[in-house]
C-alpha cells in the first residue's frame, strides 16, 4: 500500500467537516479562512512511543493523548480550536491500528468541532506530531507573562492523577480499589483538554499555562515569564478521591500533585477584581477550579507552604518531567 | 540540559522577526495575525533520517531540505509563506549539530522573510516535522483539481537532478566532471522551493503541484484530481547540462527526469489564453519554465511520447517514490 492510499483510506474522511475549510486533505496544502478580526493560534507537539506514551498503548489512547495535548495548549491561550494537521510515523501500514487510531481522531474532531485538514504519513518508529490551529480575539490572549503580584493562583480539576495512573501501569504504585485504579489509569490515557475553561478565562485571567510537566515546573515557567514569585498552599491542592484514597501518605500524594506530569489542567492567575467572576463563570460551566496560592513580587521565587508552614518536597522527581 | 534551555539557546532567536507575530516561541501556542481578506495555507511534512535524507547528512542540508519541502508545498498553492513551526526529534542535545541546524533555519527564515513561531524538541531518532503557514488571496488558490483538456503543461527548472545527485552519493552513478557532480549533489541536498513562481502563477495557471515524488507520479495526481488525461513530450523535458552531460544514454536521463523524486519544481497547467502571460511573467522573474505537454480529455490516462512516437519507460523505478 502506498502513502496515498493509506491517507485516503483512513484519514481523508476521518474528520468533522467545517465550512471555513476551503481546501482540505489531498492537495499540497490546506486552505482555510480565519474569522474577521480574530488572531490565529498555532501549536505543535510530538509524541514518541516509550517517551510520551507506553509501548503497546492502545491506538485510541495514543490518538486521544496526541490530540489532547495540543488542544490543551490552545486552551491555555484562550483559543477556540478549529483545525489540525497530523503527521504520523508508523513502522508499517497496520490496518487494525490505523483503523482504531483514525476512528478516535474522527470521534474527537466531532466532539470538538474541529477538522483534520492535512498531514503526512511516513514509515518509521511510532511518532505522532499534531499541529493544532484555533482563533482568539486580539484583546483576549492568555499568555504566561502577565501574572501580577497579588493575583490569585488557580488550577482546574485535580492534580497528580495521570502520574499516579502511569505508576500503576508501571507497577510502581499498588491500588487495590478497582474504581480508583481505573480512574487514575484513565487520567493517564485519556487526558481532558480544558478547551471551554480556556475560553471562559479570556479577559478574566492575567496569565495561563497548561500543566504538562508538573505543577511546580509549569508554575515556575509562569513566574519566570512574568518576573514574579508565588506562594502555593499545598494543603489547598485539589486531590481527587481516587488519588487521596489510594495514597496512604500525604507527602506522596502531594508529590504526585506537585510534580506529576500529563494532567493537562489549566494553571492560571486572576486579579482580585476578577476573582468572583472567574469562580462564577467556572461554576456555571461545571468546571471545577481551586485557588491554591497567590502571586508575590519575589521574582522567580516559588514558596511552598503546608498548613501555613514552609514545606519542601523530598521526592526524587521534585523538578518535574525532564525532556533530555 | 532540559528541553527549555535547548529551545531557548538554539531556536528562540533563530529566526527572522515579523510584525504579524503577536506571541512567538515560548508560550503554549503562537499567536499571529492574517492579513485582512486573505486565506491561510497550511502544510506539514516529516523527514526521517535514512528515509528522506541520508544518514550522516550535514545538519545544514537537513535543515534546508526540511524547510524547502514545506515551502514548496505552499508555493504549489500559490501561497506566500509567513510562519513555521518546527518539531525536532534528536537522539541527544548535540550542541554542534543544533548550532549548524539552527543557523541554517535562521538563514532561510531571513531569506524568505518568515518567522519560526514555535515547535517542540523531543529525544528520539532523528526526525524533523515542519508545519509551514502562509497566505493566499481567496480568488487565487492553485489546486491540483482544475486542469482542463487543452491546457498546456509546464514545469519550472530542470528535472531529475536531485535523484541523480542521490545516486552519485550512493555510488550508483559515476560522474567524472567535478562541476557536474557537485551540481547534481547540491540539487539533492539543497532543493530550491519555487516560492516566487507559485505566486506568479496565481490567476494564470489552472492547476499546480510540486514535484516531490517524480514527474509522472505527481502528474498522475493532477490527472486523477482533475479527471483529465495528458500527453507528455519527453523530448521537451528540461534536462540540466549537469545531468545531460553525466548520463550517456538518453533513456537513463529520461528515467531520472520522469521518475526522480525531490526536484521540488512546480508542475502546472495553463489555459491557452494565459500561455503568453505565464511565459512573460516567468521570464521577467528569470524563472526558467518549459512547456512539456498538453492536458487531454482521456480521464486519468498519461501518454508519453518521444519525438512524436509513443514511448514507455523501461526502468524499475517507473512509478516514482513509494512511501510504504
Amino acid at each position: 500500500m502506498n502513502e496515498f492510499n493509506l491517507i485516503r483510506n483512513y484519514f481523508e474522511t476521518s474528520s468533522y467537516q467545517r465550512r471555513d475549510v476551503k481546501v482540505g486533505i489531498g492537495d499540497d496544502a490546506a486552505i482555510t479562512q480565519i474569522p474577521d478580526g480574530q488572531y490565529l493560534a498555532t501549536t505543535t507537539d510530538t509524541l514518541l512511543e516509550s517517551v510520551h506514551f507506553l509501548e503497546g498503548s492502545a491506538p485510541n489512547a495514543i490518538a486521544h493523548k496526541s490530540l489532547a495535548v495540543n488542544l490543551s495548549d490552545l486552551a491555555a491561550m484562550g483559543a477556540e480550536p478549529a483545525w489540525i494537521n497530523l503527521s504520523l510515523s508508523i513502522p508499517s501500514a497496520d490496518e487494525l491500528w490505523l483503523s482504531e487510531f483514525s476512528n478516535k481522531i474522527r470521534e474527537l474532531t466531532e466532539y470538538f468541532s474541529i477538522q483534520l485538514i492535512g498531514g503526512d504519513t511516513v514509515k518509521g518508529d511510532l511518532a505522532i506530531t499534531i499541529t493544532a490551529q484555533g482563533f482568539v480575539p486580539p484583546d483576549s490572549i492568555l499568555t504566561r507573562s502577565s501574572a501580577k503580584p497579588g493575583d490569585w493562583i488557580f488550577v482546574t480539576g485535580t492534580l497528580g492523577d495521570a502520574a499516579a495512573g502511569l505508576d500503576v501501569l508501571l507497577g510502581k504504585l499498588d491500588v487495590h480499589d478497582l474504581t480508583h485504579k481505573n480512574a487514575l489509569v484513565n487520567r493517564h490515557y485519556y487526558p481532558t483538554p480544558r478547551v471551554l475553561a480556556g475560553q471562559t478565562l479570556r479577559r478574566l485571567a492575567s496569565s495561563c499555562i497548561d500543566i504538562s510537566d508538573g505543577l511546580l515546573q509549569d508554575m515556575q515557567h509562569v513566574l519566570n515569564a512574568s518576573s514574579v514569585g508565588a506562594v502555593l498552599n499545598l494543603d489547598q491542592l485539589p486531590i481527587s478521591k481516587a488519588l487521596g484514597k489510594s495514597i496512604p501518605h500525604l507527602e506522596q500524594a502531594l508529590e504526585y500533585a506537585c510534580t506529576g506530569g500529563d494532567d493537562y489542567e489549566l494553571l492560571f492567575t486572576v486579579p482580585e477584581v476578577h476573582r468572583v467572576s472567574v469562580e462564577s463563570a467556572m461554576a456555571s460551566y461545571n468546571i471545577p477550579c481551586t485557588c491554591i496560592g497567590q502571586v508575590t513580587g519575589a521574582q522567580g521565587k516559588l514558596e511552598l507552604r503546608l498548613n501555613d508552614e514552609a514545606y519542601a518536597l523530598s521526592g526524587k522527581q521534585s523538578t518535574g518531567f525532564q525532556h533530555f
